[in-house]
């Protein structure tokens, strides 16, 4: 692949971000200096959420409470990045505290999606789902925790993956919850977000959530994907849930092609997943372990909105039984997962319940309750675009495998659709 | 194996256990009519726990709130011994709850250990530990969260076997602590304890802690141990740690052993495990845990001691934030021992910084410090006995290693030493 334009790029930002707000710090000076390393990203325009360290640009998370924090030093992935070659643009417009999917942060500006104007590009990486479908950026890096990757690239029109629990590690990003972070990364193609992922990877010992990858391991298929034979499983939950018609034809849709190209796909039972009771379960442990990590944000009302106060207040005070029993919920449904892919290759299920929504919209309480599985689970998921049968905003569906099968997820996307470039 | 002359065994129960109190309950009739199946544990003579189901015998987990109570069916794990051909001979003493390592234990007795009078087995399995001592059992099952399988088998000077995380499913199991609590025997040889976790393999659809084994998995080695090339790890934590004397020169003269057949022994740095913190983290997690469980012991007089229910209130009390940095906290020690078996094959240090000691005395607080970390990771651990450089009491030390090595820590264990008949 050739190297990106540079200048042309950040021609391309100055012109159109005003409208957008994809960046919060463009870093044009650095970015026109950089000499690429001769890696896998050689040259390739690289956006970074705001929640995670590059060296000299700031890291607020979007709270009130960290503006004009500098980061003094690159996090292990921006590092890992630039030795692949990854030419950082800047810093890209985020939720406040990673905790919400509309990005239209207090105090630093909404995000618009690209694909229609006044609307939301999901969250909280909407920044980084933003610039990818802007064609400012090859390839944004950005956090998930209960979709956090996913939502965004799938109302704005790309594809995100969260690779599996442990395979990143997370040092020099702002913790929300270390039991459900991910880093992740969108892009146009599958294949992009995976030679993300795959030059992302570097020990951290710092994170004890790191876990090396198998040997062998890759994100980026070796061959292209064999899908006859596969065993896809459409999780009965999901199919028992609401969402927005188009949603639903678009994952049939994505169903029957993968039937057409040999897969065997079949409901799974999955009676101990309750999307929504897994979410709230997992909204309080995010919540308890926020606050566990940022006392000092939860009383001081210039620290960050009320909202996002409450919220770890409410993790603060919620007291142990509570949050044990929430513990425990949460084993339950990732042992569900962890059978259900015994029976199954793959899962395969809509991104989220509904297409982007105007701001100012309240939000929709269900957008993670399909993408929080993966989260819980520790497992990797990768959402892409599919064409709304109305024409309209573009749907998403996602596939989640087993630990470690980032490759297979990322062939399945290949053979499933020709990679959509947003709108 | 010759089945066992288990008429004989109740005979010595009978005579000799009144002075021990190693059985809460004997079923006389049951293990007489019983017709065991042919298997790996063909009418080999087998007691159970007192928190662990069999079908018509009680279940009292020695909790006050749980005496009277008959359990309807077997658990799963001890449908799986019957299946392999065990005689289940009774019930068997345990600490209060399983919270706690003495055996001692309000309104259902002391236990004594067989080796001396007056002195404690251990716990929380002392009754397992002590009835294998006794030789009144070839095999007992016992349960173990910071170390209640392997404590009481180093006090008693039998071999104790916690096996991997999930290995065994924990259904009909009174839970203490889900994300701590294992299942695991005791016996006199290694050999006899792998064949016991081996025939309690079985699936286990209720437990969401339960994980199939990967193919291939065994307990029992199907070669003599080949210690040549193998590192044996000794933590620094540990060296650092206070011990008796005769403890110190046990786990030295151990590694001793190891070094002359061929291992290479090292001692390995472990900066983020300190055995009182860690147990300590791992303390809280167990009384929030429990108080989720078994909310209704805590208000009442009659249901449990005051000290039981006074660590159910501190753990209902405590707050998500002291439980969530205590989770932080283990999350650390987990990642420093995975590090550490990156680097190491196994792990080898003493079972408990002391042994037996009488009754009445006030209970070390370090008992499960350096089992403890078995638990929190997850990872199989074997506890053998070493004779005493001063001829008294027997001391234990204790293998630790990767996931599913439970044939590598038995093999080696079977190398180390000549499997030690208790005193």
């Amino acid at each position: 692949m050739n190297p990106t334009d540079i200048p042309g790029r950040l021609d391309r930002i100055a012109r159109e971000d005003g409208a957008l707000g994809a960046f919060w710090q463009v870093d044009a000076a650095g970015a026109l200096a950089a000499r690429p390393a001769q890696g896998a990203l050689r040259g390739l325009a690289v956006g970074i959420k705001d929640n995670v360290d590059v060296a000299g640009l700031q890291a607020t998370a979007g709270l009130a409470a960290f503006r004009g924090r500098v980061a003094a030093a690159d996090a292990p992935c921006v590092a890992a990045l630039r030795r692949a070659g990854a030419v950082i643009l800047g810093k890209l417009a985020m939720h406040e505290g990673a905790l919400g999917a509309t990005t239209d942060t207090p105090g630093f500006g909404r995000c618009i999606n690209p694909l229609r104007a006044g609307h939301t590009p999901g969250g909280s990486s909407g920044g980084s789902a933003a610039a990818v479908a802007a064609d400012f950026v090859d390839l944004a890096v950005g956090t998930d925790t209960m979709g956090s990757v996913r939502i965004p690239a799938a109302y704005c029109g790309v594809v995100g993956l969260k690779p599996t629990a442990g395979l990143l590690g997370r040092s020099g990003v702002v913790p929300l919850s270390p039991s459900l972070d991910h880093l992740g990364t969108l892009a146009r193609t599958a294949a992009m977000a995976a030679r993300g992922v795959e030059a992302m990877v570097a020990d951290d010992p710092a994170d004890s959530g790191f876990r090396p990858a198998p040997a062998g391991w890759c994100a980026v298929p070796n061959a292209p994907a064999e899908p006859a034979g596969l065993r896809v499983g459409l999780p009965q939950p999901v199919l028992d849930a609401a969402m927005e018609p188009a949603i639903r034809a678009a994952w049939m849709a994505a169903a029957a092609q993968l039937r057409r190209i040999g897969a065997s796909v079949v409901p799974v039972a999955m009676p101990a997943w309750n999307p929504t009771a897994a979410r709230r379960a997992g909204l309080l442990l995010i919540e308890a372990e926020a606050a566990a990590l940022h006392p000092a944000l939860i009383d001081d009302p210039r620290a960050a909105s009320p909202e996002f106060r409450a919220a770890l207040a409410f993790g603060r005070d919620a007291g142990t039984v509570r949050l044990v029993r929430a513990l425990f919920h949460l084993a339950e449904v990732r042992a569900a997962v962890l059978r259900a892919l015994d029976a199954c290759d793959v899962l395969l299920m809509p991104t989220a319940p509904q297409r982007a929504f105007p701001h100012g919209m309240l939000a929709p309480v269900d957008q993670a309750d399909f993408t929080a599985l993966a989260n819980i689970a520790g497992l990797p998921a990768i959402s892409t675009p599919w064409p709304a049968e109305d024409g309209g905003l573009p749907c998403s569906v996602q596939l989640v495998g087993r630990a470690f099968a980032e490759s297979l997820l990322v062939g399945l996307v290949q053979v499933l659709c020709t990679d959509h470039a947003p709108g």
